[in-house]
């Protein structure tokens, strides 16, 4: 049985055709990712991918997730790969999916229904689902959903101190994102600290050059994360604002006259790094001018980590006893600056972090780099989505069969 | 000298005469309320208040914190009392104000300006100031603010992920609020624990009937705070919602049609423990039904603690090393549920309560409920923002003089 996952970014799109053996064994036979997808710059859009060994890289016109898509289903037909079955992420599945789900013309429609909820990804992810029912029309396909892993969170967590017949009307509630990603992290570091998952308590990073949000996962379940209804709060992000005192919004509008969709463009689009150091959304470039003691870059840094920092804090109490501190995504692998700062003077809380294990990380495995001896592990564990995705299908067929 | 304090609340007046002695003695001379200002319903309005150790009681109607302050200036100086110099709080004094301020016709306009920061709290002040510069036109008066213990929040702290731009145009940063309780909890905390205030590090809750924040306090000075451009965000609190995804507000408005005027009412106005209780904005009646085992009331209770506990845990990563956990204000002391909920669970962190000591407390003067031993003291400290209030005038004066 192969297969073919899509995991796409707000610029990029990731695809890799698994060959599974079991109900938990896969290994990846394509891999490959679409760059600078709707990207307009001096750099073009290229395709790259890897499949019998042999790397391939071409430069192609992608202008949008579809184009991509084609693109990258094109190649793996002309590579001769079977595909059996299509996996997709989609990011946010409100509260009409919290389970990986089969797609059919009944799914499609409750897909676009729930597009209104993130506006910047869901539609990718729908595009590439159409897209690919077209080239492989008899292959099924299915969707797994980042907001599932946290439909775990208690009442406490997921509900916002509004009256509830509005909750009920518009599905308020904090869905929260990036749940392949902690769903993958929580199973690996079980495994690697050999403690049984439905015992283990993280405090779990998720930082991405695009998105950024921490998880508080009690017994290998989700009860608290940092992102809500939407992907906006929580983490300063690359162009988002995270945390915001919403009278800030409203005061745009109602005392300046900005209309809500500008409030809505500025906070998701124009703030975060971005905003703040005024010349880039990418945390490398930040951390680079920090070195140089360029003042916005040192505080767009200085508040990022402080964000991130006090979601920690909190997590820690809600979990009260903690296992390990996980670092994951992009920047939360190649970052040791970020992983320093935010460890700095935590060893109260039994947290500390071994400088020379942090400037180690290779991101090739897992690293666990706190002091030897220290009661909370800091380890650092780079995410498979892709994999989550692809394990998802395995056990939706298993359930289909049983 | 003697000087008149006034502390108005959403739907109270409270006035003090002090007689002073020095630059930190003040003993109350009158000290009354006025009560059920503004408010239509089945109970009248009454003003309370104690003087040459007689009680008063006047039911008397008050349509507005200016008829409050007219008739609470005709009792005092009924009974003869002098008064040297008026002193009053002003909740929200923007980037205008950082500290206390004397009060001429050009801070009458300054402060005008402030009005639309805090439109609940703000227009209160400035009613009464014309009301009493009517009344004592010869007396001088002072207004400090509540924004003003916070104008030391590291830059890290204060700022949104927003352009910086926007900031400088419109004034967007984390003020803060309940500062003068802050100054008074941190003095009193120093003093009851024989710490100098310039080495002592709290994570205060000022848990009011109306409105509630904490502080995390380094050294003595105010270094993070949950509430920020307004006093909406931050815990839940009795009608406003605390944090909450801006992009809700957003939806609202794009989606549904409200008005932003509709939101800002529903977020300030209908929401927190009256929005998920749909009955009573009280903690008191929320906690009676929890008793109870009413399930929204849990609910409203379990979100009140949530909240509250994951802020002490942010601020006791961002003070790194903590002297006590404080409790004020009239949900801080009346409140051992909360106080019992919150602290549960942080043994690790090295604070303890003692659930007699909890239970026992009076709210008459400073207590430790914390185990004895245990590293981190838990105080409750009744607040004294008038006095507060009072001393901050002297200082002016002194300056003044100086």
């Amino acid at each position: 049985m192969q297969i073919l996952v899509f995991n796409g970014g707000s610029s990029s799109l990731s695809f890799t055709v698994f060959a599974t053996a079991g109900q938990d064994q896969a290994t990846p036979v394509l891999t490959g990712k679409a760059h600078r997808v709707g990207v307009t710059g001096q750099e073009a859009s290229f395709l790259e991918f890897r499949c019998h060994g042999q790397a391939h890289r071409h430069e192609v016109a992608m202008a949008s997730h579809g184009q991509a898509a084609i693109e990258a289903l094109r190649r793996i037909v002309e590579q001769g790969v079977q595909v059996d079955w299509i996996g997709h992420r989609f990011v946010h599945g409100g509260t009409l999916f919290t389970a990986a789900t089969q797609v059919d013309d009944a799914t499609m429609r409750r897909l676009q229904a729930c597009v209104a909820l993130a506006p910047l990804h869901n539609p990718i992810a729908l595009e590439v689902i159409r897209e690919a029912r077209r080239v492989y029309p008899g292959v099924p396909q299915y969707v797994t959903f980042d907001s599932a892993f946290h439909s775990s969170l208690p009442p406490a967590a997921c509900t916002y101190a509004l009256p509830p017949r509005l909750a009920q009307r518009f599905g308020f509630r904090r869905y929260g994102f990036h749940g392949l990603s902690y769903a993958y992290v929580t199973g690996a570091a079980a495994r690697h600290l050999a403690v049984p998952r439905e015992q283990l308590n993280l405090v779990a990073c998720h930082l991405g050059t695009g998105g950024s949000s921490v998880a508080a996962i009690a017994a290998g379940r989700s009860v608290d994360t940092s992102m809500g209804y939407s992907p906006l709060p929580g983490l300063v992000m690359s162009t988002r604002s995270g945390d915001l005192d919403p009278m800030l919004a409203l005061y745009l509008m109602t005392a300046h006259g900005y209309h809500p969709d500008a409030v809505t463009d500025l906070l998701n689009r124009e703030s975060g790094l971005l905003g703040l150091s005024a010349f880039s959304s990418d945390l490398r470039d930040i951390t680079a001018r920090v070195v140089a003691g360029d003042p916005e870059a040192c505080l767009a840094f200085d508040m990022y980590v402080h964000r991130l920092r006090g979601y920690v804090g909190a997590y820690a109490v809600v979990l009260g006893r903690l296992d390990a501190l996980v670092f994951t995504d992009d920047i939360g692998v190649r970052h040791p600056l970020v992983r320093e700062r935010v460890a700095s003077g935590l060893s109260w809380c039994g947290i500390r972090v071994d400088p020379a294990l942090n400037q180690a990380v290779t991101g090739a495995g897992i690293d666990d780099i706190g002091v030897a001896g220290a009661p909370v592990r800091v380890l650092v564990v780079p995410t498979q989505e892709e994999l989550v995705i692809c394990l998802d299908g395995l056990r939706l067929l298993a359930a289909q069969a049983g």
